[in-house]
Formats: structure tokens, C-alpha cells, sequence
């Protein structure tokens, strides 16, 4: 039993959209985890580029690994990992306002759901700067963002940018 | 195979000497795998406080899990998870200057072993301000380090600094 | 005149709502100066969870201390302090992005107001990862916020939450 | 050719509105570059206080120096370099926060424009606790801002709150 | 009593030697408290540049208040601000590096002494930058540090490097 | 005069040894000033790994370009700066430690010599974990760091460790 829920583990997100960093942990969680569950937040308080089920196909079609599993979520993330039977949350560091943001989660977490333990990997250096933020950002402007997403994402945002400059 | 590696971690540090943040750590990760390795560091630059023998014989005493097994050594610490055949090193994040020095050796063990995973865990906020050199700090001074080191390294720096005492 | 003013500080928030943190803070202000205020900004840009008269109302109910008084107050908090005759505004300090965002604020109220000075007071350890953001998310999602925030507290966030739930 | 355009440097901000310690930086680029410009992006996502326009007429009327030049831009500030055949975008740092955010957009710019290349000029110390969010906070809770802005900037400011006080 | 102790700050330092930063500090602190006791640790780990009794007297030359009093220590703060009776410990903050330092250090203490409470106060922007380290660098390679300490030590600045090109 | 000024740059260190995050770094500069000069400092506080004379000689074999030339120096950078006739020191940001430490270099340089500017270059994302004293660290026990370093320093670190391992 033990040995069952340590083997899940659970990546959350809000995924908006998958960039080429989240892609580096997932792979890197399926090295150490069983079955890794990504969790697709649905409860993002700003509005967000893309509907849930765009973020969670997207997610799918760049992932397609056996032992991920793409899932969308509401509610608070220890929850959704207590139901998934997952004694892991994963999380990628990147900077020191994550590691600040990340502390007090994890924090509160622990305290929320002493068995569910979260565990942190540093985001690869060539991944450091890259931000869903930046993404879309960066594309929205006309920018290129071209190798830093898998394809999938960049067919997505060159439809919608295309179809935005039309409309104006 | 990949199984019996990923159930083996590796944590490894000084120790000079352990402290309640650590064996919350060590507690936290045995829950994580199977079996942890708690690996003592001889190669300090500076001189010590202890022998890494005195080190590692408090940490025994202190954690005396079967879980848990105490080893010295020597070298790179990506070098040692290999011998043992670990796939994870486990460390403890407390705050920002520990967060950038352990990103650039995550980097860097990466690097030097790609099989290898660096997770981190983030220390409990009520262990969060401690550290060796302050026990030893303020332990030097006379001041009370109880409640914050397991009682064997209480009774070891109480030695230590009634012996100095009397040599003064 | 100058003992009287000394002997007065302004501990300044948004308090939407109050928790342990806070309490914590008002406790250890109480014990240096002779009278502490309170002072609820109503100017907070986004829509509080809370209107400014339950705010005030919470933190009167929590506190209970002769030596403290709850007031809410509009602009600039160096001029309420002018106003209060306070010569001290206490501040609590958690984490990096508090301490960059308060050096900021410190050194403009320094500069609007040179006879009014900003003390700083560490936040306790077990109290660091606590932010009224977090625990009106963690309560939205149903998550138990209990030993974090004062009974009152707990209350009205069960009121408001259970009604909200009614509504959907 | 190369010459040229490392003899042009473009400063991109919001200048919502230009406070002195945007000037100091100016006048310091001055001193190295031949030509600088001050690109003033219209893309802000929040609404301004002030209207594109006006913060380019501020800017005007503050730095009116031979070798500066102002303009307004839209999209990417990489692209926008390159238009004005500016090898170098010159930006100020003064606090951790700004220096995070920075590194990602340098990098992110370097990616995508790999001839342009970002240098940062440290802020003096005794501008580094301003900005224009503070600017905007301060004025608008009617302190004085006095010596921290041009005049041309403390008049418009004073028109605008003494105007939305009227409004009430 | 209790007003005793609360009359009574001790500001704890090595004071290697003592710059235009500490002095700022000081006289802030004069300000809140009827009594200010300027610490001068003789525990420092490495070899100070000047002997304890020479920053003992040049804090003397350089304040020259009577609510200033200096006087060197030995072992823990927090046991020489309890023989002092004084109630708070003033420090002064700098960056974010002095902050985790501080952090810590103020955790440790409040749980040697709960009765102590450390205060934090913002360095002037003007002297963010300054150190005592940064004083001795620039000073030992002959550059002028006139202007950020007070002149007492400018002479003994002096005295001590051209001593030493001699002796080269 | 002024343009010939501006067309030098210094770019200050210990290069003990030089790696491939200052390559980047120097290439980069190149780009942007007629003439860089590589100062390596004489005054290193601790003992350095190769002697100033061996920095020197492995950064000419890395760099070999006409517009590069090394030069050791001693005491103050501005002082050398002005000496060379540079207007412009150039360093490279990594972490916020860095960042802490250069923004106090940077302003005690600008006081001792206003008319030198320091501008700062991020390094770029897959270097910015690299370290010379990582380098030292790791091929000390034996690590490879091959690709991080220029092919003439792995050769001289080779030499070095097979040595003093056959002193052993």
C-alpha cells in the first residue's frame, strides 16, 4: 500500500501553455516516479489564454508516455493528491520568487496534509528563463518561441495570434 | 534494477554536528524510499568541530532507524550515490543563499552524472533559521542549544565546552 | 511630549483577514511600546474579502488588550501616524519579497515624514509561510485554516464560505 | 556600419510617469553611447496613469538633450531595437525582484535577437527605492513627491489628483 | 522597571571600524530610546583589522552623545543585552543577504531570551552600499573612503596603511 | 577623446580559472568595445589555485583575439580602469549574491571614480551555474569538467591533480 502511493507522484499546474521546461521535469519525474499524474489546475483566479481542455490536450499530444497521465483539477492541490492515492507533489524551482512563493506552499501543504511530502527539482539551466508568462508574451507580440515549446503549443498560439491580428 | 535504484536516497551534508532539521529530513525521506543513506562529508575545507567518526557516531545514535544508514566518504557526492547505487540525492532548502549555492550544484551533478536526481525538500519553518554553525556558535558561547539537537550531541558539546573551559 | 510619542506606534495593514501572524506581532509590539494602534487600510486597490468594519471588528474580537486600539484609516500611513502622534510604525518581516518591497516603503515614508521611523520585527518561525492571501485561498478551497487564524476568524470564513456554497 | 549601431542604445520602460532615477540612467547612457533612445511601450497590460502621449511629452520635456531622442513602441522592445538599429538595450537594476524578471528577459532576448545585447546599469543608491508604482501611490494619497521627479512630472500630477478631487 | 528595560537598546556590531552607516543607525536609534548601548563584539572569528579598545575609542571620538554609551562584550548578544537590562536589540538591515542572516540569528535569540526583542531598522539609502569590509578593501589599496566614515577614523586609516607601505 | 574612452572596456577578475561562462563574456564584449581588456587581480585575499602568471598565460591561449588583450593588475579596479583609459568596467550577473555584492561595487567604484561606469552582462542560462571555484572543486576530486573550461585549462588541471595525487 505504501508502495503504491509512493509511486504516484503529482506535477501540478496551471499549464497555460506547456512549455519545454514543464516538459524536462515530467521526464525527469518518470524517471523516479511510477506513474506521474500531471494535474491541470482549472481555479486560475486571472483568465486564462487557454480553456482547460485546450491546456490538457495540448499536454496529452506533447507528452504521450505511458506512465503519464494528464489530468484536470479543482480545488486545493493536496486534495487532488490525497484522492490520487499520490504521496508526491512535484515542483519545478527556478528563481528565488518561485523558491519564496514555493516555501510557503509546501509549508502550508504539510500542514494541511502531513502524509503528502513535496519535493522540488531544479528546473534545467537552459530552461531557467522560460515562463508561461513569457510564452505568451513573447508570442503575442509576433516573437518566435519556436524551440522552447513543443510543436503542438506553437501551432496553437500561431492560430490564435493569427486569428486575433485578424479580427482587429 | 531501476526500481531498487530509485529506492534508494542518498542525503548527504557535514553534519558538524546534526541537528533537529536534519533528522526531520531523514525522517521525511524514509518515508520517501526505502532505504536512505545519510552520507557524512570528510572532505570539509575548514577544520571541523568534530571527526567525521564523532559525525557519524552521533548520527547513528540519533536516528537508530533501520532505514537509515550511516556512511562516510569522500569525493564528489555524484561519485558516492553511484557506488551506491542511488539514483536520488535528497537535500534540505532552508533559505535563498542555500537555494542559489544548491541550484548551481544540482546543475553541476547533473552534468557529471545524468542518471542522478537532485530532489529538495523544504525544512520545516520551526527548524528553518537553524544551522551547524550557529549550534556551534552559540553553543560556544554558553548558550542553550536544547530542544534543537538530539540529546547525544547536547551531551557531546557540553563536553566539549566545559573541557576548553578548563584549559583556559 | 517626545516620551509620549515614542511610547505610541502604529502597526499598519490590511488585515483581510487577521491571523496568528499578525496576533503574534501585536503581541511582541504591546510589550515595547505603551499603546499600539492598529490602523486597517481602507485603501486597499482590490476588492477585500472583507469590507473595513468586519476587518476592524475581527481584530477587536482577536485582540482584546487594553494597550491595543483598532482604527481603519484612508491615505498615506506616515500621515495617519502624524495624525495619531505616533513616532514608531512597526512592520512585520517574513520573507525576501516582503523585505524589498518594505525597504521601498521605509525609505519614502522616511523621506515624507523624517521624524516618523519604521521598525521591523521578524516574523516567528512558525508563522513565516502564513499570508492572509493564502488563507483566503486555502479556506476557498474548503482547506482547514484552523490554529492559523483566531476563532473569529475561523467563523466567518465557515459563514462565508458555506453561504457562497449555498449560492452556486 | 557595426559602429553605428553600437553607437545607439535604446532604454524601453513604461515611464508611467519618468521619475529621476530613469534621468540618472539616461544621462549616464549619454555619456557612453552617441546616440540614445528612450522607447516608451505603449503595450503596458494594466491601464496607465498616463496616456502614451503624455508620457513622451514628460520625457521631452525632462531630458530635452541633443542625443536623446523619445518614441513611443509597440511589441516586442527586441524588435523594436532592431528597427532603430540599436545594437544594445540598456536597462537599470535596483532590487532583487527587478533582477530576476530582468535575467529572463535578457534571456529571452538574446534568444530571439542574438546581435542585441542587454547591459544593466546599476541604480544609484539614492534613487533605488523608487519607482513609478510608488510615484503613482504617494502623489495620488497626496504626499509630496517633490525632488523625486521632474517638475514638469510633479505639475502634471498635481493637475490630475487636484482634478479627480473635484470629480468626488 | 518594565519602562526601564524598554528605555534601554543595545546595537550590537564589530564595528571594523565604524562607518557613516552605523553612525546614521545610532542616531536613529537615539531617537526611540532614552538609552542606546553601542555593542563591540571582541569575538570575532578572524583577525579584526583594528583591536577591540581602538573601535571601542574611535565610537567614542565619533558619536560623543550622552545617551550614546560604548562598551565591548564577550560571548552571546542576547546574555550582554540581559546584563545591560535592555529589552531591545536595534540592527540594521541592508540586503538580502544581511536579511537571512538576521532572520536567523533573531530566531535564535528571541528562543535564548524570550524577554529580548530584536528590532530591525532600514540603512539609509545613501549608505545600502557600505560595509566595514568594503571600507578596509578600498582604504588598503589606497582609495579614498573621506566622506562615508567619520574622520577619526580617515586618520587612522591613514596611519595604518602608510605604516604599512613603509614596512613594504 | 571621449569615443576613445568609451571604445575600451575592463573586464576584472581572478580567472582562477578562467571557464567558459567568462569566455562567453569576453566574446560578448567584443562585440561591443573596440578594445576589451581581461585585468586579473593580483590581490587575491585567499591563496589562488594558479599563480597570477598562469591565469594570465591560460586566458591568452583561450582568448587569441586581436581586440582581447589580459593584463594582471594590482590594488583598486578604477584605479586600473583609469590608468588603461577605460570608461567602462564590464561584469558578468549570475545570482542574486552576485547582484548583492556587484551593486555595492558598483557604487563605491562610481564614488571613487564618477566618470567610470560599471554595465552589467547576464550570463548566459547554460553557464550561469559555473563557477571557478566549482571548477577547482570538482576536478579536485577528480570530476570532469570537460566542456566548461577551455581544452588549455583541462590540461593544466590535469596536470595539477595527477600530481599532487602522486605526492600523496
Amino acid at each position: 500500500m505504501r508502495e503504491n502511493r509512493l509511486a504516484i507522484a503529482l506535477y501540478p499546474g496551471s499549464f497555460d501553455p506547456v512549455h519545454n521546461g514543464h516538459l524536462d521535469i515530467i521526464d525527469r519525474a518518470c524517471r523516479m516516479y511510477r506513474r506521474v499524474v500531471v494535474g491541470v489546475a482549472k481555479n486560475a483566479e486571472k483568465a486564462p489564454m487557454f480553456p482547460v481542455a485546450d491546456r490538457v490536450s495540448m499536454l496529452r499530444a506533447a507528452t504521450g508516455r505511458a506512465a503519464v497521465e494528464i489530468m484536470s483539477f479543482e480545488g486545493l492541490t493536496v486534495d487532488f493528491a490525497h484522492r490520487l492515492g499520490a504521496a508526491v507533489i512535484v515542483k519545478g524551482l527556478r528563481a528565488v520568487m518561485d523558491f519564496e512563493y514555493e516555501l510557503k506552499m509546501a509549508a502550508m501543504n504539510k500542514r494541511l496534509r502531513p502524509d503528502i511530502e513535496t519535493v522540488f527539482m531544479m528546473t534545467a539551466p537552459e530552461f531557467a528563463y522560460l515562463s508561461s508568462t513569457l510564452i505568451r508574451e513573447v508570442s503575442g507580440f509576433g516573437g518566435s518561441v519556436s524551440g522552447l515549446i513543443p510543436p503542438i503549443v506553437e501551432r496553437r498560439l500561431t492560430q490564435k495570434f493569427s486569428r486575433s491580428q485578424r479580427k482587429r
